[in-house]
């Protein structure tokens, strides 16, 4: 038989083994595996791949299978590094949360990317597949990206083709475009609570984030023209469609405010717009960049939160001389982004299928986050949360006194992942909060997941 | 019958008849378009696709082919930008060069990327392929990269496979290593003549430049010393084997000295191993890497040059604290590295044809290098340049007087593409020089393409 803990028992066997042999030791062959263990040729297979992966042997193809290199022993003295390094500018803490990826028996509501059963896998991978195998997908793509692509966002976001400029994810779009702008030192307008990829990478580019209150309906306006005059930023950050981590979105009357609040300060907007096919409602909100004028707002977004995270295709939607600004720097930062990548982008977004995902996908998160008000409702009356429009995270203020990372320590040891909100805002708050993430948690786990959350409060 | 040409008169009429329609109106079916022109559903189809591309038409599956929403025609005032942007630290002339892709009847020696026949294409479709079917090729990546890409890279590079953490290419690498290590302001030594596309991500991000010169032996060790004195830098840039343009080895008898120096002043060497598997000859040279005793080496690789610029992959080996920040800025930058690109890469540099893929590059490499030498002591013997040991550019001294940018224009009138040597150096140089590259020009090319040289000297 060949099931997962043959596999495993196979794979410490063969761990043992190659931990008695010297570097370079030749392993018996997979044949003879086979016949020694009693178990079928995948089961070895897969254990050997399984080694492979952790680096304890190496395959060579015809050769066979051989004891790896053994891991550093002897420690140099890397002391002097820390004179020469100093003080480290580099804030991770908050990115690095979307990246863990918990084992099996946690229930994930810290990732904020997709569960493979709502990933569209089978059409990347066929995609994928057809993109790969035209002759020229391996050379140097148009350094603007694939004029499909290209074409297909700005149809998407309402911009002219020529504005839009293909990055290698958000992230990467994001850092480019926000080093572009202004010089280091300068202040930064973030609407929080927000991103904390954004604010690490704010803190890492030496610019200073100042934080402008939201309520339910976006950014307020009154607020943002005071920290404009405050702080003389000349460039905002704002999530105007379901925001992470609440879900707001910026109602249709503060747009044009916020535009002229910025207009008047001689400012640009970055409109991180991430979210726009996560919405659980029939309709979502054109992106402020339709109502935008003279070539202020910059528009940043991403396929990778819609379909899987390792489709690293992204864009930026801005007009003007910001526009060659930010082209510069992008080559700068990486050249090009991987055409594989980008032509196998244009294959999914314009395939027959993907209407049908988008769907499927409001449908199974709008259920999701029912499911989530429902037990939130029951188990924890104390705490509030605004409803979330879209996107896949809940923001949920905990009553006074409750400490955000000791819950999320506590929710930790009973099985349960979830952000500390202090990660989402840049400054002291009146109270903390929880970012409850339903990417990665099924609608049936979401109601035991809760109930973890109410006994760790 | 369905050749380039017909496609090309169908293509144009069909752009013509799109001009006289309104956008979203839709154009004739396939069939319908077949018998009106007389030609084959294939043709068609090309025609489609290539409009398409230009994004004169929209395809929308099941539904048809319809004009696309015309491009930006009215204007927006954007000069408040130039005013908030001010002068831009970006700096992109060199990196461009190497994106720029001539026309096919211009004879390349600009391109830094093997032309198609050097390709491995077939055996990257097929890696991607079955990299992109795994259920898990398009979920978050481990953050470091995949285990069985880092064992391959450090046993390459003779690195602990703890020590090497994978990055979006070469470029990605290094604008990520050269802005963790020193701050904005910094100076930085660049053996000099090197890679425009580090100078120019030194320069965006504020970092100065400072010259090292170099000999056939690669950088000069009394030299080296004199500038950490003078600047009093903590880096140093340096491409050790193969350099570009000039493709130099730092020799054996230098190595340590050069180790020696940098430790002298507390500094830092990043590595750039860009080259590794492009020598002629049938041995390389070990990493410096390998040399370093105290965590003081940083080296950065990359697969785009060896295999096809897509394949945006490319890794970081750094011990000590530096490895922290190194892929703590790295995760801010970008996150991650696609998946998919890196399973494919392990299918391809695993695979069995890699070795051979490898020897025929070599020795393609070679001949185009003997073909070219031949070609310039025949046609420019007022001309000088030291014979590249490896990797795939020569590094041509001109006459006195003579001027590379007027050079380089004649050329390109006369059909031929060459590198201005002034994006090589970030100063003053006794003589001007031409980078002639041979990735992607023919041996049977190069003698015409030296033609054309002499004829515009």
């Amino acid at each position: 038989m060949d099931n997962g803990s043959s596999v495993q028992r196979v794979t410490a066997s063969l761990r043992e083994v190659a931990g008695t042999l010297p570097a370079g030791a030749k392993l018996p062959s997979s044949r003879r595996l086979v016949a020694d263990l009693g178990v079928g040729p995948v089961t070895v297979q897969r254990a050997i791949d399984a080694l492979v992966a952790d680096g304890t042997v190496v395959t060579r193809p015809g050769a066979g299978t051989f004891v790896a290199r053994s891991h550093r022993t002897v420690t140099v003295d890397t002391d002097w590094q820390r004179v020469a390094l100093g003080a480290s500018p580099v804030r991770t803490e908050g990115v690095l949360a979307a990246l863990t990826v918990p084992s099996h028996d946690v229930l994930d509501m810290a990732r904020g990317y997709l569960d493979l059963s709502l990933q569209p896998s089978s059409r990347l991978a066929s995609a994928m597949a057809r993109a790969a195998r035209r002759p020229e997908a391996w050379t140097v793509p148009p350094p603007a990206g694939v004029p499909e692509l290209r074409t297909w966002f700005a149809q998407q976001l309402g911009a002219d083709r020529d504005d839009v400029f293909i990055t290698p994810g958000g992230q990467g779009a994001l850092s480019t475009v926000l080093r572009s702008i202004v010089p280091a030192g300068s202040p930064v307008l973030v609407a929080v609570p927000s991103y904390p990829g954004v604010i690490s990478l704010l803190r890492s580019a030496g610019l200073v984030p100042v934080p402008v209150p939201t309520d339910a309906d976006g950014v307020r306006p009154e607020l943002l023209e005071r920290a404009f005059e405050q702080s003389g930023a000349r460039l905002l950050y704002l999530q105007p469609t379901y925001a992470n981590p609440d879900g707001s979105v910026l109602s249709t009357d503060r747009r044009r405010p916020v535009l002229e609040i910025a207009a008047r300060a001689g400012a640009f907007i970055v409109e991180d717009d991430f979210a726009r096919w996560l919405g659980h409602g029939p309709t979502t909100s054109p992106s402020l960049l339709r109502d935008d004028t003279d070539g202020r707002v910059i528009t940043v977004n991403s396929l990778s939160k819609v379909s899987g995270p390792s489709l690293r295709v992204g864009c930026v939607v801005a007009r003007g001389p910001v526009a060659r600004r930010i082209a510069g720097l992008s080559f700068v930062d990486h050249l090009i982004v991987a055409r594989p990548l980008q032509e196998a982008a244009v294959e999914l977004v314009t395939g027959a299928g993907w209407n049908a995902h988008l769907r499927g996908l409001s449908a199974a998160l709008g259920a999701r986050l029912d499911a989530l008000s429902t037990a939130l409702a029951r188990e924890l009356p104390e705490c509030s949360w605004p409803r979330p429009r879209g996107g896949f995270s809940l923001w949920l203020r905990l009553p006074r006194g409750v400490d955000d990372l000791e819950v999320a320590r506590r929710t930790r040891e009973r099985g349960l992942a979830v952000g500390p909100g202090r990660h989402y805002v840049v400054a002291e708050e009146d109270a903390a909060h929880l970012r409850l993430c339903y990417a990665a948690i099924t609608e049936q786990q979401i109601p035991a997941a809760v109930k973890v959350l109410a006994a760790s409060l």
